[in-house]
């Protein structure tokens, strides 16, 4: 990406371009490196260099700055010719969301490009374009912590299309704080899938070594081609080393760690597999490639929140969200509980057509709200028992749910049934 | 417990009492057993009736329904001796506060008591009586989630006079739901320990031949003799069966499962140690028991809240909770982020005094708003990173800061601080 115009108008006076050679003394420090493209997700003041060490380090340039011209980048040459369409290889389409995996590294050059098209994908990862065509589409290039209805809309649609155009896999590359979010949201939105969707991020960006963009796109196409399963999953490092992938089912997977690459678990249920030394193993049960065509329904009622009570919450913290929202996930305590305060608020939301489900705090475990008297008096206020659902995936389901439909008898029935994989069966 | 008046009035019909044992025909069904006291937690319509399994069963009665007696209990009996105060044994304080742990089991007719003095507790587990003198005391009688900030004062209080008139250990107990959120606030309101205070809880009701509450409470009493800490823990099963005892710093630990006996994990530390075949093992470092008197700052804010934040998640949902608290935990994204459209509101609401501290969603791992660009606006607008903190834990240390100081310095200071082992060190 090029730099914001004041940086960009300092390396035009310095004759310098990206690829070059630089010195950049800043306060007392010198940087020598290779002068990298704009970071889409950097500050306007930062340049980035990427030192000898490998690291790409992002320096604050103000006017005080030196910046030098060391040596013009001779082998930074950009190649264009087209990636050639082979019949006898699958097609993979890969959706770009933003987040780190979605930017790449130039290999000759260790500069991080957003990555915009195919040409960039088969730079970046060149086994990719050995192992499939390759029709890559960048949808959005936003954090993922702001992806909202429209965006899961889009992307839904997108899916549907690229299957129904013969798509073997699709891969979305996605940011990680919120891709179990986005794929609990894929797994109601898109029925009879002809293929496998498969959402993929890293936790560390692909300027550093220790990056798992590569090893995770490469599993992800690899399990987009040879897979028979027709259901939307997350793939992402089973454990810190390279040495397995984790597959995730799209409703269970969770973020449980701030920047391991092995982040993320499947809740309540085992993962469905793992791709290891290049092969696939999948475990569970999952539901097979549909036949025929992909199926959108991707209205959603977005006045929709979470709510995560907390000892002492004031009732009128309630009553707001019932007034703002036509339903509320609450992550309640233990076995599904809140504070018992908030009852005969919550029973006045549903009377007034509110739908309230409850889900838990622990995360793991089922919601039970028969065991104690403060647990039936919530059942007897008509709230839903969220099962063992995620709070975020019965988030998800709810807006999806009241998208399809008003009745009351159904919204239940919809709720305490599971659909996508979401709910778990009961061992007792 | 006494059986409300209804049912009282049925029972003293047929002549019967607790400990005879009776016949009940209901519909269809015949249930045949001992008649237990009724249960504090029971609907008032319910009587609990001991089946030859070993099962309390709670069956509903009405009008239709058949009560028999078959035969006069000869072998209940209540003992009615005083405990005598052993100069040679340690004294133990337990306080009760409800929950399933606080009720007891008499082992001679199974059925279940809330526990309201030390004869009870003698009883219930006969090895406490053993191991120690026993000071108890029923503070309260409620679920634990409808504990509030006066319930933490009164037992920090407590646990203050216990400790300073002599007993070596107290022991706390906790309904599940919430003793994470408990065991926090008694962490920060009393320093200089000269023992640990134990939280303990049960996940199986007493009546179940399965629950998990003697040898709970047994490790616990062991534990307050024994120990030579200084700090308020958990203590709650390491695994389903009942092979070891985790020992939890109680600024750390997290009901991570609805219903399994080993429910409790430590959260981004190991937990402090074990309880196993009755040998103690500490295996972290650890406060070790103060000198002279235990110390209390029960002071606290009230107007503290969570908020965990959503894809799509309303600005005004945010405005709302800044006009009504002086202080906001949020339970953000991955690395600590927030969708952009908050900022601004999170600026407005740091600007007019309320203090936003910013933990994650994720639960494992550190908070670092550093790394991108929306964490580090969120920094700009002056939020302040809970580190390693759990939510719950940030939002018990928020609310005990703000009741200590109003210098913003210092809140912020005292917030980034690790004072009694709830943030870690940093590993790198």
């Amino acid at each position: 990406m090029v730099y914001p115009n004041k940086i960009n108008s300092i390396l035009k006076k310095a004759q310098i371009e990206i690829g070059d050679t630089i010195e950049l003394i800043s306060g007392n420090k010198v940087y020598k490196g290779i002068l990298m493209p704009h970071h889409e997700f950097s500050d306007d003041d930062i340049i980035s260099i990427k030192l000898d060490t490998g690291y790409n380090v992002g320096i604050s340039v103000n006017d005080k700055s030196e910046l030098k011209l060391i040596e013009k980048n001779v082998k930074y040459e950009r190649k264009d010719e087209e990636l050639r369409y082979d019949n006898a290889k699958p097609t993979i389409a890969i959706l770009g969301t933003g987040g780190t995996i979605a930017s790449y590294v130039d290999y000759r050059t260790g500069a991080v490009h957003p990555a915009l098209n195919a040409k960039d994908l088969a730079f970046s990862v060149p086994e990719l374009a050995e192992m499939c065509n390759i029709r890559a589409k960048m949808l959005f290039s936003i954090f993922s912590e702001n992806m909202k209805v429209e965006h899961w809309q889009e992307l839904a649609n997108e899916v549907a299309d690229q299957m129904n155009n013969g798509a073997r896999g699709v891969i979305v590359a996605h940011g990680t704080d919120t891709i179990g979010y986005t794929s609990s949201a894929l797994s109601f939105m898109l029925s009879n899938l002809t293929g496998p969707v498969v959402l993929v991020g890293s936790q560390r960006s692909s300027d550093r070594p220790s990056s798992d963009a590569n090893i995770n796109l490469i599993s992800a196409a690899q399990f987009g081609i040879d897979s028979d399963l027709g259901e939307v999953v997350v793939l992402m490092h089973g454990e810190t080393s390279d040495s397995y992938i984790s597959i995730h089912r799209g409703t269970r997977v969770r973020k449980m760690h701030t920047s391991r690459r092995d982040a993320f678990y499947s809740i309540n249920e085992e993962p469905l597999g793992s791709v290891k030394n290049g092969k696939i193993i999948l475990s569970q049960e999952y539901k097979k490639r549909g036949k025929g065509k992909v199926e959108v329904h991707d209205n959603m009622e977005k006045r929709v929140c979470i709510l995560y009570p907390y000892p002492g919450i004031e009732i009128e913290h309630f009553d707001f969200l019932a007034e703002k929202n036509k339903g509320i996930v609450i992550a309640g305590t233990g076995l599904g509980h809140t504070p018992q305060e908030l009852t005969n608020s919550i029973r006045n939301a549903v009377s007034s057509g509110v739908v309230v489900v409850m889900t838990s705090q622990c995360l793991y475990g089922r919601v039970n709200m028969n065991v104690y008297s403060g647990g039936r008096d919530l059942l007897k206020a008509g709230v839903i028992s969220g099962e063992d659902m995620l709070p975020e995936t019965a988030f998800i389901k709810l807006m999806w749910v009241l998208g399809q439909t008003h009745d009351s008898k159904e919204i239940k029935n919809l709720i305490e049934t599971n659909l996508v994989g979401e709910i778990g069966k009961r061992r007792i």
